[in-house]
């Protein structure tokens, strides 16, 4: 039996760490220009999938993404279903995707719509049948999603997910069995990174979240998680500076614009996240710099001491279910 | 990247692989003596448990297993159900267990009672909070319960487990809420295993299966899986018998009253088996071997070509409802 | 110290194999189609390059490939020359690149001119400060290359980099410093997958190549080397094929139409092979099956009894030196 | 060549290193408790064994341990013996045992008497044929001894193992071999935690040793160690935690009436130590904890500055048989 | 828990099996040159020792090795003994040697003579703190004593090992304490070879030994054991010819000459071998190759079914103690 | 994806990073009897090679090392050269040598006359057919050159090695083709190693260097590099340590009269440095801690935050072609 040392800071000092990257001055209007250049139709189409099972209604579903690209999800309501409900979006960790219709996460079986979107171009680990494609091409880059684009803001990957995700809330917010007044919105890893920035850039769209739970969270303080994750796709940045030498400065001031520390800050509805004090893909001293710099007062952080990426799992989940019932109640 | 070299042999010659181990001249004995001694009261006892889950009832089952011994087990019904329903048995893989009662198979989401059942002594890698003990003590052994009392057939540990399965189908074949005449039992790696004992076995208590799904089905010609397989907990009795030299017969001879192989030819439900070309941890030959010899006629299986122990997930699952509803309609 | 165990055939047996799988009847068609879809101006630019080296001169190369995407190249002239040169061509393993300008492979040097030619979408490891582009968008796949496009042949990414190989010959014969009777070809692993297309399909483009050296080829016998290869990217196929089960027949039926084994027996010029019996990257079976089929007579293999996929290295560039003087005399 | 990267302090910083966790307030109740529970008579049994070896005579002994369990050790005395000798009780590293009775420590070769004790419910790597089974059950935990029982002091397995190891020095002490006066206790990793427990609880039963001798020792400053410990047993710990979430206090409070530097405080007899600073199964911090409280004066601890777990090996068996031939002269 | 594909026959195929390589012509004329050439007096130097234990007397062996070069060895004989003793000679597995004096195997406990062996330039795992140094100079080589002068039968380093180890059976003969009609010969992997060497060299200067006890030995069969050995030090034979490519045959007609399968048919006297079925460093088919020819009808060899290099450990030592017994009586 | 933690200290405690290591008192003694007692004649014979290259001229050079032992080199001088020519004599990393005749680095591509030297006793990796052995026999070590001799300053490797070193920097400037007065040296890893040494030591035979350019020194700084190296040969020497306990300090003072660290500050030349940051083979620091006290003020250190052992490759090559030209214009 053996284990990785830890790298990270014991928690005394995670519950003081701060990330000391500053933003970028241009962070609000890059997002302000980018969300306003897609604030196209949402084209939102709904087609009945037969899963099989007789609990749950299942729904087809999709709309104009970054780009007008068309971005795939999964809407999942409760069969005897009456009246609008409050609407859970789900997005996903990195490689997956929504899966396959049949596969239940808890929230419509508690009663919730749930929305459960692709990222697009991803979907290679579990992604279903039919994955959503990402039509915008890249320079040659390391492998994976990470490097696709990273020469600028512009360009760069997250730019195109972070606004599905912003247009999947408008989205959820929209359907005829939803309540647009409770929206809530969650996912781990790289689905808890795209968690708080849909929550940080929601207010940029008018849209007022009631929840959200992002689970050990990716995609926060970069500078700090190439120093310390020892696994885990932040490494492809490594992997890409390794071989583009001289493109550092480049390659993190795109991150930057992305950084879930600086999201964080402009999210405004109240939020429970997650931490692994193991966690060797997204560090918690990660974590807890988003955490730390949250925007709203309403905040919880559930740490587990004992876990690596996987955080508290069912644990966590039926805490997740009693704290959000509370706060859609 | 990298893979370990296959060890198994290819797909036309797995069509034709028969295990050569003979049965045991006493296993029918063996066997029926044990669930004799075993033919207590099922004293089953549910408690409804709070999930927050709207769309399901849990109820928090124990019954009297093996010797005696209280085993747990979660009870899941639709919630708005009116008469009795077919009823799907879950065993789970090695180190498992029922889980967190939210946690929910699609089972019961389509419409089935569904009785998820601990493994003795097991839960250690994912088992809720109290999983079922073994009281039954053991001498020192390898770590796992894979050479528990593997000195003879008598103390083995998966005495134990099989019998308490057979009482978990008569459990279900019990409830108000179940149809008697329509059980059906599923479970994947070391619960694919237990399937397949639990169908072999349900015709010494008077049992009538109407369908059995082994996934990837662990414990099946044991020879050939000790000579093949390269991962998973077959390898702690390659570790045992590494330090207890002499004792290869010994343990053999018990190992062959618990072979998936000589179990399935006494089953008389129909089955949907799965296997991964790529397994490592239940090699291909050893699943083409239980299967080959099962004893009814309506049996199908499904082959995975490019996949190890995971076998087909969700596409599995997919497939699982739909042939299930077909047999049980 | 510790090595995986030998997968493949020992080299008795290696001297026999035959690749059992038959040609796609469109194969012809099918390249034909391509080729002449892809039948543009070459539009080939040249700039002069600073690299601090006096012995070469050399040019930076832009020239139009398949769909009309710019390729990059480098092309290397003895400083001194005097005349049109017999020249080289030169494709690159998987994931690299034509590197820096002042990076030298020894066919300048021994007074060829030699043109290095960037993959398209590749050079992640090794492809300088700015490799060339794919702007092809494929469908969400296993990162890398290997399952871009997958799902048909018109869509598969090495249609369009070996369409870019072809149109990489006729430029390099017809560069003023160089001799269009003299071209020849030259690669290692996935170049010399690309040397074995471009020797097999010259043909039907009027070019006569005079002499192709693959070394340790890559994509030769898809079907093996998925059941052999226990590293590199063939292992991507895999990776893929787990995910996205029931594809295997599509995903194989594309691969066909690329196979070096069908593309050799088209090859019409005399060729220098190497192998490494260790290979487990691209496995000696299924270079031995490409070789076996070579469409000429003047052929040799250098068999590395003691190598992985670094083959002959330095030992084989000698040999390839002199048995190309040999041919280009 | 590759090695992890050092994960505990330098050795300036390890001579300062002290333990913060404290006490827990029934540490004496709780021993005292338990050690009065068990003080049953020792009910020793000897039987001659042959070896084969003709300079020693052996015996096969039991005697009653924690709860009245037998178990069992070898005795060894040198062959030409006249009058009581002084004795030497060793324990056993993690997984082991006795071993078979012809395998020699130097002890007897140098004229004490030897008895070498088996922990119960291990032997699995290397005890002989009959390892000392262990009776009590334990709830279900992460494979192997670590977290057996750990749901309280009480039923932590190795509440029976120090007792046992108590009323091993007991038995020593009691044979007509040997002299009671000149009792010795030895052993490395866990048999070096039994040690240092052993020491420190023999005077609560008026036992007065004369020197022992713990070798890298297991079980010390427990929390430390589950923060710096990278391979070894304490990680079943940290699996255990891993799935069992929640119950964190619960094991800490456990494992905090068990800890090495508690009971080291309550030693009295001399003591030579060793530790390796490499060590990283039982990190040094955690070693220095437990020799920096020790209850005696005479004390020395041997660094062995380029060793992990193996420790001074031969070099310190050496040092320990002149150690020890002065404090028992 | 994982483990490597098993890479060497079935038990039933290794009864079978026969090494194909012919001897080398002159192999019997190379060993008693190289012998002849060897014949200087074995000046023996023994210098008692204080080891701190009083039931053996051990001495500091010097002798005159080939080339003259001093080689060193522990002997051990029992504290009371009278009379001349039979004498057990043991050499030793790769890296190591003779250890520290008071480091005991059971031979001198059982009453026998024992000389305890260095192989000259080894000892760099487990040798004490003066190995015996190898003054010869060997041209550039993999790290390690495999590929030492492989360029000829003359240079190689274990022409060298193989005389010292024949002159140390005729220093054991030559011992005042010793009985040289009695004399034995014992080593496992490296030891096992020299162990085999010895024996079969034994009869060219006139040594009857009375048994030999090869156990997992190492240096038989070489070209199997290039093609299926994955761990250990053949692999430096692998790594050599890597780098110096086309020095195949010359390296393996140089270990032609100390092939333990040639060796072992000149052997005369009664043996007792071991194989571990899944040994990776001496595969159990090399093992075979050696022992099915060995010279003499009183062979015996126990299979370790489940083991790998480590063999049967403790309880082969065991059955050797009591075969030798019955051999020596 | 998976990467060692890392273990070294952050850029801006690495700028102010100075070594603590006192310099031994008898450092420039030492060096000064050594090279005194090596300033036999240099005997340099040259022999022309046939490459196949048109472009260069390549000699195979031997002369006279320490102790007199011959030692090789290539001498590559352009084609079509006049008039002495500026020279970079260059060496070589850990386990490789000067390869084969026609492997080129850029230097004679650009005009520098190249002079590129064997590392006595090894080439095992990547040396060509004959590397250069090294005649003196050194006592029992750990397998590879790094403790070779480690006993003492005088028996150690690296003073052949040294030597060797700067007596081919004689060479170079001695030679018909060169100008005397612009000698450059140059080397990665072991060859910065020697780079640094060669350097420092050339003032006490007289020679003015015009430029040193060490890229990842290898032997800088031993005792920090044995706590943070965590691959490469740094670690043979922690497992010679692990063996042979108690020779530490033995170890360490002779390490000590070969530290680049202090080497370095007895440089009179301008000097490049490169050092990557996750060099996990020669950790940062040390590098850090050679470069700091560099004897001459022209003096630059490029660093690579990405990379490992490998440093700039290609990049740095680029840039140590324009340093050298203006240094060497």
């Amino acid at each position: 039996m053996s284990a990785m040392p830890r790298s990270d800071l014991p928690l005394q000092d995670l519950l003081e760490y701060r990330c000391s990257t500053p933003e970028p001055q241009d962070l609000d209007a890059f997002w302000e220009r980018t969300l306003a250049e897609n604030a196209h139709p949402l084209d939102v189409r709904l087609e009945p999938v037969e899963t099989g099972l007789t609990l749950v209604d299942t729904f087809d579903v999709t709309f104009s993404g970054y780009g007008g690209a068309p971005i795939r999800a999964w809407l999942h309501l409760p069969a005897g279903r009456s009246g609008p409900l409050p609407v859970v979006v789900q997005f996903h960790g990195y490689s997956g995707g929504r899966g396959l219709a049949h596969q239940m996460a808890p929230w419509p079986l508690a009663g919730y719509a749930h929305l459960t979107v692709d990222t697009r171009g991803q979907g290679w680990s579990n992604g279903g049948h039919e994955p959503t494609p990402d039509p915008e091409p890249s320079a040659p880059h390391h492998p994976g999603s990470m490097t696709q684009g990273i020469q600028s803001p512009d360009t760069y990957f997250y730019r195109r997910v972070y606004t599905d995700a912003v247009r999947a809330l408008q989205v959820a917010a929209s359907l005829e069995a939803t309540d647009a007044e409770r929206v809530a919105v969650v996912g781990g890893s790289q689905g808890g990174a795209i968690t708080i920035a849909a929550a940080g850039l929601a207010p940029k769209v008018g849209l007022r979240l009631r929840a959200a739970m992002p689970d050990v969270p990716f995609l926060c303080d970069f500078r700090r998680a190439l120093d310390v994750a020892t696994s885990g796709p932040y490494l492809e940045i490594e992997r890409y500076l390794h071989t583009f030498r001289g493109r550092e400065e480049e390659a993190l001031a795109t991150l930057d614009h992305f950084d879930g520390v600086h999201l964080a800050r402009r999210a405004e509805c109240p939020t429970l996240f997650s931490v692994g004090l193991l966690d060797t893909t997204c560090p918690p001293s990660t974590v807890f710099g988003a955490y730390a710099g949250w925007g709203a007062e309403d905040k919880q952080i559930k740490v587990y001491p004992f876990n690596n990426h996987e955080g508290g799992e069912g644990y966590h989940q039926r805490r997740q279910l009693s704290w959000l019932a509370e706060r859609l109640a």
